[in-house]
């Protein structure tokens, strides 16, 4: 079965976070938007990691993702170095949050070189990291059928011109939508998703954190809610499994359309609504086909409604 | 036709506003959540408004709104008094505005007295004003079938008391997110729903603006999201008319089941949607049937996806 399935591949950060939260504190959180969306994806298709730890990354996390078959040859160990670090407090809402230190690390000399067996991979997403690094890794792909991208504030101030040129190589960007504010200089979001669009991205997702997200596809819009919870535990990497979720599916689904893409949307939130439910990977690591399924489901009864007539 | 079918009364103010956003300035702009509710819910039902203006209200708003089949016996005109005035400025993306200027006027001595022939309306929505208006307004109702309320922070802060004796005679509380967490005491969007609840409304929906509304009703949930716009010309007034769209759907439906609640949470996304696309009630005043089910129609595709199995 596995073996017929498209793969998909990450590249991204895999880092030690320190959380804080209203109620709790966790010094030495796996994560990284690798780390999130590789364990999201798992549960949707065969997942390839590429990334950098230092050697006081913990085996037991290479273990959580081996465990979900996820194939971590791409994920390089520099044994004189130290894992990416970051530290954030969430604010009491858990909508917002302060970064209170970034420590790069060994990703500061990163350049991804990707397993010889990776090359032939059918998905690819370019998680959140310098433009130059994710074009890079998308040139050591041979024929990715869809390609994705996330990034941030940081590169759309300082690396612009590679952003604008990876992204004209990539079927969907996932941003939050400030960055999508950013990146397109408008004030409003639609004009926004169009303007991107000209860029190269036949697909826009804008993540909205607690209110969903927005699919802007062609000339088609799809809203997707989140699912309102009465406690959320940490929502490092949220936006991650998203696009674990949403990427997964479309290994699945083959060919991007319309139809695909919105179930796709569910699925991303599906993982994300998961996520926030734990500290770290915690959420998204014991699950199984049937609580991703009944999880799906409660998505399908939050949108419904009677198409009534007048 | 109209004769057999549920009435619904607001009462709320009636207004003119002083509007300024980035790209116009409206000083002579007719307002007032009576005035948006009832141009809102007069697609859908037949509306009774309830409400007092002074010798500077324009006759023609009054005219406007009779052209809608609105019922204006119940709205006073003080010929010795002044008309409710705001003046606010919108922030740039539409979301957020400043209060520059409130005269209460006329509204500072409002003693609602209902005209006998609405004393038999079933359907009552008390839009936002001081909660022992409200309870006065809902006692000359001899049997209303399903009673809304709004409110806002102010009575929330000033008359407590007062809004919880009224709160345990209301089906469906409408509010905004930071109302309802400020009700409730509560952080977290669900508890403070499910807080409420228990103070007497078995339905609270909670008003996002651009990112939509959440239905708690019951132990069920629903989600509409708004419908992303290209132009957002003046938001005033959009929750109101979300309410008159939520009301007057009700009004037709008769039970406020949780099916007939779906639906009304997305004719009052409609209508709230088409409020933002003009000043004052402009974007509300000349709709019909077929433009109001098109629209409703666009809410469907919006949110339509394929419900997946792994």
């Amino acid at each position: 079965m596995t073996e017929e399935r498209a793969r998909v591949l990450v590249v991204g950060s895999v880092a030690i976070d320190w959380v804080i939260t209203e109620a709790a504190e966790r010094p030495e959180s796996v994560g990284g938007s690798g780390t999130f969306f590789a364990m999201a994806a798992s549960y949707l298709a065969p997942v390839r990691l590429v990334g950098v730890v230092g050697r006081d990354f913990p085996a037991s996390a290479i273990a959580d993702l081996r465990a979900r078959g996820v194939d971590t040859d791409g994920l390089e160990v520099v044994e004189d170095g130290l894992t990416f670090r970051w530290k954030g407090r969430y604010h009491k809402n858990m909508n917002s949050r302060d970064t209170l230190e970034t420590h790069l690390n060994v990703f500061a000399d990163f350049d991804p070189k990707l397993p010889a067996h990776y090359r032939d991979t059918e998905l690819l997403f370019l998680a959140n990291i310098q433009p130059d690094l994710q074009m890079r890794v998308l040139e050591q792909i041979a024929r990715p059928r869809i390609v994705g991208l996330d990034t941030m504030n940081l590169w759309i101030d300082t690396a612009k011109p590679s952003l604008l040129k990876v992204l004209q190589r990539v079927d969907a960007l996932l941003v939050n939508e400030e960055e999508a504010l950013q990146l397109s200089g408008e004030h409003n979001l639609v004009k926004a998703a169009r303007a991107i669009q000209k860029l190269g991205p036949h697909s826009v997702v804008v993540k909205r954190g607690e209110y969903g997200a927005l699919l802007f596809h062609g000339d088609d819009m799809f809203a997707a809610p989140a699912l309102p919870l009465e406690e959320v535990v940490d929502p490092t990497g949220a936006g991650d499994a998203f696009a674990g979720g949403f990427m997964g599916w479309l290994a699945r689904a083959h060919e991007p359309r319309g139809d695909q893409l919105r179930t796709a949307m569910i699925f991303g939130s599906t993982l994300a609504s998961f996520c926030v439910q734990g500290f770290s990977y915690d959420g998204i690591r014991g699950l199984d086909a049937a609580r991703v399924q009944e999880r799906f489901s409660a998505f399908a009864r939050l949108t419904d409604f009677t198409r009534a007539q007048l």
